[in-house]
């Protein structure tokens, strides 16, 4: 049967892909018995199943045709209104019809390059950036363009420069602990991110879906909540966020903010995608939300990760010393790394990831994670789903696969 | 704000689609007081409440971690299994691994443009179709195609002839209780059907998410049952359903069946696409299904639409005589019916339309569910939402509407 079926129907679009690499490396990372630092999942035992599950109750209790019917494409409104008390929590005045709920922060991406993306634009993304962005635009064609980032985020002058000379659709960015970089952009670039974008006329996507996991004090405030500051930067804002990283990833609950006529664009999308987001997840969530829950259960999450993530600077630092460079991150779920070749080590990633799964532990090369100019010395290690004795065990055996 | 938005970023391919009439129309429908023939949901008063909360319940305390993480984008292997059991109750043998779960199937439409449709493809759909496909597939570049249906379904000599005619990418059909068409396609025509897929080397998507809707016997098996008796066809046949219409469509979920290496490229778009359906909802209806409630909750559900059907046609005979003829449908949630002109009558259902609302009773006039040569004097009324005391009254008013 597999032989018969005649693979010239596919669609052009599916030769800009190239997905079997990562794929066969998320194979293994499920294998029994490893210490993976491998997902980018957050911690299962983090989940307030209690709360969800109460939430539950009431939702089908108290509002059983909203759970279980088709629902409005742009969102169920009381789910609306808890989403923009989220984020005028944090100091981003947004209204209920100024965001539309999506199917996963994964599902704003795919409506932005639906709405925006002719084969052949160019969007600038971050070097490193979060693999399923790259692989999402590049089936509507797009041509990615790569902007460095170091410590404090992305080099915004080098976009700058990148802007002028390419003149992209639009430019996608994760300024909050990103993935995989951990680096957050500084409040100074932020702004000064925000002037580029009224000045050039270019459309920037904020991409925040960890800005709540912070361990210690909070990230400076998002593009969103400081494009009140910036006259006309709203206009060239896009901003995307989940509830995947704070509550849970299974309801499949996300969001984007954009400029009205590309929300109504990116709605319309959205109704020949999947209709609507699961209502009944959606309920769930507006009850969960309204509840109060949410504030504690982050407070319980961010201590975990925050002592995750110092267990596995301190063991990477301890176990490997110069022969791997990092940045210790400010929240997030990753440390981001790089072979440094002391001690003639090898600065080979993706040969390090080989023998590391032989020794016992799993993590993600960094090259896939670049869309151009990929940095073989580079790895990304997830603190988020392993206790602290499997990290310090990990970083052991990491040790072993890199030091012998 | 609005205005500042450049247009002129948007990709080229929204300008295939104009959804305004239809998002227009759409909004009288919801305005309070009116009896609404138009909407194409089930109702809500069916939906087994209890059974989905009790499912919802178990399936957190049961399996905490698969509900609340991300799952495979494949779909959650215990609703794949549930839902091969669903298609081997009407004889269809499908292995779990030769479905997606998508969400809703409005997406597994979604995936099947993405990794088919180049722009300027053909595609056959039947004259009358489903209004969210047409949009869906013209989103993608298709070029539609539009085949004839009589009551007996899909016209399968015309189809034979375009297909030599245009070489479509592939040709989609609602075979079973059509939306809007109510038809059915007969047994003989689904097995010739299939032939012809086989000769000409023809893709077939089978759209059936009203089979299970019947009011007195099961209709005819579905093509993916059928295709087990037609040797290769199985290779050319994409199968596409959910639980929307027979359990709720708040849900979302559905799934598709197709030949193994177009269900790997799509489940590779689904990635992409919203990372997997809502885990939540998944371990949800999987619970729900292994129940055993479906069974109970379909009989009672095909009983109250039974009569509903029935009521109305007997209406529309009784009020409206010879200035309407339809065909009585044997399930699904839909009358077609076509404006006669007799006594002197309109034969424009758009205007009808209009009339009908001030008159305080709604449908949707047949017009865009064409892609080519839309037929102006069909109309298509719901009776699935209204009691049958609201049928009869709503009828008298589209009575009033059009015979004054």
């Amino acid at each position: 049967m597999t032989d018969a079926f005649d693979t010239d129907l596919f669609a052009q679009r599916l030769s800009n892909v190239e997905t079997s690499a990562i794929r066969e490396l998320f194979k293994v990372l499920g294998k029994p018995g490893i210490i993976s630092f491998g997902g980018g999942f957050p911690d299962p035992n983090s989940f307030d199943v209690a709360g969800v599950a109460q939430a539950a109750q009431q939702a089908l209790n108290d509002h059983p045709v909203a759970a279980l019917q088709y629902g409005a494409t742009e969102g169920y409104e009381p789910l609306r209104e808890q989403l923009c008390a989220l984020m005028a929590n944090k100091d981003a005045a947004v209204k209920p019809d100024e965001l539309i709920v999506t199917t996963g922060s994964q599902q704003a991406l795919d409506l932005i390059g639906k709405t925006l993306i002719n084969p052949g634009d160019k969007v600038i993304v971050e070097g490193p950036t979060f693999l399923a962005t790259i692989q999402c635009f590049r089936l509507y064609g797009a041509e990615l363009i790569t902007v460095p980032v170091d410590d404090n985020g992305v080099d915004v002058e080098a976009l700058e420069a990148l802007i002028a000379q390419h003149k992209p659709k639009f430019v996608y960015l994760i300024p909050t602990y990103g993935n995989p970089s951990g680096a957050t952009l500084s409040l100074e670039r932020r702004k000064r991110l925000l002037d580029v974008a009224v000045q050039t006329r270019t459309l920037v996507v904020e991409d925040d879906p960890y800005g709540d996991l912070y361990f210690d004090k909070a990230p400076p405030p998002s593009l969103l909540a400081l494009s009140a500051t910036v006259p006309g930067s709203r206009n060239w804002l896009v901003h995307a966020s989940s509830l995947s990283k704070n509550l849970s990833p299974g309801l499949r609950i996300g969001w984007m903010v954009a400029p009205k006529p590309l929300l109504d664009k990116a709605a319309m999308c959205k109704q020949f995608s999947d209709a609507n987001t699961s209502s009944f997840a959606q309920v769930t969530a507006a009850v969960y939300l309204s509840s109060g829950r949410l504030g504690p259960a982050l407070q319980a999450m961010r201590a975990i990760y925050a002592k995750r993530a110092l267990c596995m600077c301190d063991a990477l630092q301890r176990e490997l010393g110069d022969a791997i460079s990092f940045v210790k991150p400010l929240g997030g779920l990753f440390v981001w790394a790089k072979l440094t070749g002391a001690h003639g080590a090898s600065t080979d990633s993706g040969a390090l990831a080989k023998r590391a799964i032989e020794e016992g532990v799993a993590f993600v090369p960094g090259a896939p994670f670049f869309a151009t100019h990929p940095d073989t010395t580079a790895l990304r290690l997830s603190f988020a789903s392993m206790n602290e004795e499997q990290i310090e065990a990990g970083v052991r055996k990491l040790k072993k696969a890199l030091l012998g």
